[in-house]
């Protein structure tokens, strides 16, 4: 497989959760038209220019399925393509790779979208200090795989889930009694390897996170005018995220404001598939 | 539980995995700043307008969190909401609610996404008998989801895998040594149950597969001219479904040709998020 | 592995699971008296004449207990065998093989015994038209096992399960009002490549279920005289299945009728176990 | 649930599992001609005469789909029913019952075939001191399922598997290199609660096992001369178990030569079958 | 169950594993000699001096095997305890709570032993800033519960595991060509909720590490000396944890000389277990 | 791998657990710090003298984070180690050994304390009859893995659980209505290849336990005349096992008696860790 950072383990059980639901009680059309060791050369194509990725997903697809399948490269995951070029070549059995076919490029459509639409956001970002990140509205069970996209289309993960940032919102302020009470009980009670960043809606609140010792402070749903003052406030005593409601439109001048971090929840859960096909080829 | 045709074993698997995701080594955030026991009460509040969808999935989601949570519904699955309108409410201890909240979100927010995109869609072919369909081109380990979403926005589902429908493509008919020996072989092969659909993509290959006596006839992206001869050649020997390339904006012209069935990846594959909010209210 | 259209992973559960009841705490019997390497060749022999099946399974078994332990063909899966004629040889650790043994047997035992009364049941029928299929009688958990030895027996499969076919029983058209109904609702409801079949318990109904379209129709209990008038009531307007009660005495009368398909749960719930057992020869 | 001493996470495990590979992507039939919500009253109805196991794991399998089916019992497991008794009732919606007929019936029927099969072993030995015993050749995965069908049938366990007996077959004596350095080690290597039981298949061999200390021997496919001898040999010094080609015309012969335990394969791999069925009725 | 922190996710699966390594293929003393359903009375006693901890582990154990058990608390987690005090009492079926008192009785006596252990540190730093943390050396699969053990003696836990901190150790400088190296490396490639510990083995690698701008940094097997040099090179600037060879003797000393946190990797895997025992008692 | 007696499947097992626990969701640290593919040589050192055992197990560990880590043995499970002596070397990459390190360490840390202690017994024994065996207080779902180590450090297993033993304990008597019928059902209702093993908690309860035929009988917390008075009642009748509350200072004494057992909870509950370290080295 080529190198990656996701987690074998964790590809191995998306792959096998992904294929039991397609193929689990059989391909009735292979294995009906398809003699048992036909064997069969197949490219997969970019329909569309887009950043691509989930390549290693597709080869631990066609690998989980037979692993004789032979799975060639022809492009890696975080680079440009073009539509009509090929980004891998498959030889093998042809019941083995037209059964996992679909699940395979269910992967690719799906994490190409979301390389691709970060992509769009990195580069309208351009040349700011602001990074783009993504959030944690993911697709269920595709937690890793969606963050893995985002850092190929050049996006850079926030906290992987509940258990590995504090990030005090506005609904836990409420259940503790207020923020200062909910930042004092936080840096009471959580190891000392995380930093607390807190939500803020209003500048009064920006203002009250920065007094008590926030390391970060999210601006939720603030727009450009807020943002700057925020940043006069907190004059780099403690970063800025931006998120909420931010578009390709929007990012620009937000990221102009002078903030660290701007989070897009869309990169994750809206990016339109980018298209690919699998095509078989004369050997 | 709302009644709904979605399996609850199903359902539990994905809301265990979601969840085991994003919170599994402890939401370290609310364990910190929310003492256990504190009573919440919130309402889930849709941001914009559409069909809600996987209601009973949130509902789940809390549930698995903390059995004792209750769950009011304030809307069901497949009917129309209005942004700001709350579509359920929820009374329990703030720890599992807070803990459950984007979980739960994120299955309400694709799945709503997907039903207010097919309602798009059947609201374009009202009055044409076509029936908008759904294509195994799902996300990774949520078919079912996706699938029941579809439904709820008023479209009907195509087969669930590869182990419930004949469908002869081209890559079977490459392997197989041409289309009428893989439905030969089909008919020899699989159990008889099963009708036999086989993708054409020429004009030719609609009359070989009529012929042939396929059952349906997979016309794949095809045009309007095409299609329309295409019903023109079959004339109701066997039912004819469009697929490939379709938008909203060809999707009426193609069911006027008088075609049966029309399937759309983009239906679970691009459809954008529908936003909602979990909001603390006092008790 | 042969080649056959078991999924390994089905095979791979099955078998670790069936391992795991019979060794999971550890084999104290071979720990104890036999050497970690001792070196072990050993043969499998039928103890009767019949169908082999389940080799493939046999040797699945051993290689999960030991990937290193060689697994020699010395007969396929749907071959005829005689008693006392080996099937198999291995070579490999005796604690392994030893461990093993018992698992592999039970599985060629029990799909061979399958495999041999199907071919009992498909010689009866020798000439005439109709097919012998399976049902969904199968021993729980072993559903694809015990399938494909029906397969090797020269049987043919019915449907999978409850997912891939429409089959209207007696009991949902009571639950639906009437069959009538209940086909309606089903042509409604069902994705468009399913067939129906409906169950009929008389002449009427099955009169009734070929009006209303049913693509096949189940003859539940019916003797030679009623499939006889059956067969004439449909005229080739639909395929005809027998079901129920069938003998390997009754089997011929039946399938000169004229039936298409002869549906016999006896194959897989009551098809007695054929003989093997496995001998340390000497290397 | 009715109390047995089937561990309720076995049955749990081989319900889930049976279900899953009938129903798992759905009951297409019931969801599409049977309304969500439907009352059904059923009867369990045995269609010959025999001993009745195995209500139990109906009742979880009932369970299991929707836990709010009411199970009545009828009959308990252990106890002879005659063809035409109704068996359990059960009440609850017609969806979740239609569902999981077919494998409720199927674990029914395989133990309640178990438990007839096994009655008629033990009816046969009656007023000797010989017990009817199963072995380990069960259906692969239903192991405990099996092993308390022969129970109820009024049999005797064996070991549940590899790990809890020491059983010192041919296999076991010609990989250690004799029976007596098998013995030997057997006995210092293994824990000391565990008996030595060991294999014979000469009087030579019945001599050397009681000599070196056997707990108790197994004769190996000997006739009732044989046996009787061994017997003789033994004079109650350690107990004596027949196995191997047993059949329900030489048990008694065999049970009569006085020893103790009589192990049959056949109890639980060939035990045909015994009907049942599921009607509806009208509330 | 009493309420906790720990997940109840987490317990069931602990729970399920230990008891399916203790009785999965049943308890064959309780089955042979406890007549199902006899009634049961039992007292959970302490037989040592010490902190209580997993009681709400043991109730989970007893209601895996039967939910119908009736487990009363008579003392909590985190409380002292004295020899011969009775910690909890139990009502149920004898079968349920004999088989589940051992499985019961491992969970309560390994947490109790760490959590009485971990008091032990906790009193020895009395009045000192320093505050006790355990570290990553658990039992393996058993870390969320020997760490919720710790908090129950009062100590503070570390990160939960490599995902939710950031710790640079001497191996990460070597394979990253350098402390500097990898420290720029880290706060570039990390998301920006977690604060960055650095290994210090020398008083120059703090002075590096202080220099970098590490917020934590560890002092690996320093003595009272080198530590209290530490503390002075920092003067404040970030925090310092001490870790290494800690014992109770030497325990204070360091904690004297201002560092904030000692973890103690003795806490969790040198605990000895502390003593209790289950007695049943007249009704 | 090296030989040895632990299932490769409990092995699998237990490791993904303990990799799952401490770096599913990812290393940070590592994955921040160190280059992909940067080559690793490393050392496994012994900081203490001792038995060393679980090196397959850390073998199993580091080959599941990945396979093509080379492990390279210095020393086997069972030998004696000192201080600073090298156990193992590996080679691979960075990334794979230094996130698989402290999970691989903690289960030799804990099998070789494990190894250790028991040695100490069993030395402390020598010369008498009398044999070190473990309990069934092991760690909870590492059951199997201390009692390997127990063998390792020269001890020898009693049962693995509740199913390959009886054990008559007080609690079961209590609960049959006394000894003498407790044993009766034990020896009516248990299949023929297990012992009877009796606790007794007075020399009355030891001459009842063997006048009813007891095959072991278990002195609970007996002092050293106690015990030789038992030995003199049974006079070799039976086996006898002593159990509760030995201490390295008293195991002599008790074996001189003339015992057969002596099992020993501390060995499994109560062991410290013997420490070990990886290094890594230039290559």
């Amino acid at each position: 497989m080529m190198p990656s950072d996701l987690s074998p383990s964790v590809i191995g059980e998306v792959v096998a959760r992904a294929l039991a639901e397609d193929i689990e009680p059989g391909d009735v059309t292979t294995l009906a038209t398809v003699d048992a060791g036909t064997p069969c050369h197949a490219h997969i194509i970019a329909k569309a220019d887009g950043v691509v990725a989930g390549l290693p997903v597709a080869e631990a697809t066609f690998h989980a399925v037979d692993p004789e399948t032979e799975f060639g490269y022809a492009a890696h995951d975080g680079s440009r393509v073009r539509a009509e070029v090929m980004v891998a070549r498959l030889d093998g059995d042809a019941h083995a790779i037209l059964a996992a076919e679909r699940t395979a490029l269910n992967f690719v459509q799906r994490m190409s979208g979301i390389a691709t639409l970060t992509a769009r956001y990195v580069a309208a970002v351009a040349g700011t200090g602001a990074r783009i990140c993504d959030t944690r509205k993911t697709a269920p069970g595709l937690r890793a795989l969606d963050k893995y996209a985002v850092r190929m289309g050049g996006g850079r993960n926030h906290r992987a889930g509940l258990f590995d940032g504090l990030l005090i919102k506005d609904n836990h302020s409420r259940a503790a009694g207020g923020l200062a009470e909910a930042m004092r009980r936080a840096r009471d009670r959580s190891h000392h390897l995380l930093k607390m960043e807190v939500e803020a809606q209003s500048l009064d609140e920006v203002q009250q996170a920065r007094d008590a010792g926030a390391d970060v402070i999210m601006l939720d749903n603030m727009d450009v005018e807020q943002v700057s003052e925020a940043v006069s406030i907190v004059r780099g005593r403690c970063e800025l995220e931006v998120s909420g409601g931010i578009t390709l439109e929007t990012v620009r001048s937000l990221a102009e404001c002078g903030v660290d971090y701007i989070s897009v929840g869309a990169l994750t859960h809206s990016a339109p598939a980018l298209d690919f096909s699998l095509e078989l080829v004369d050997g």
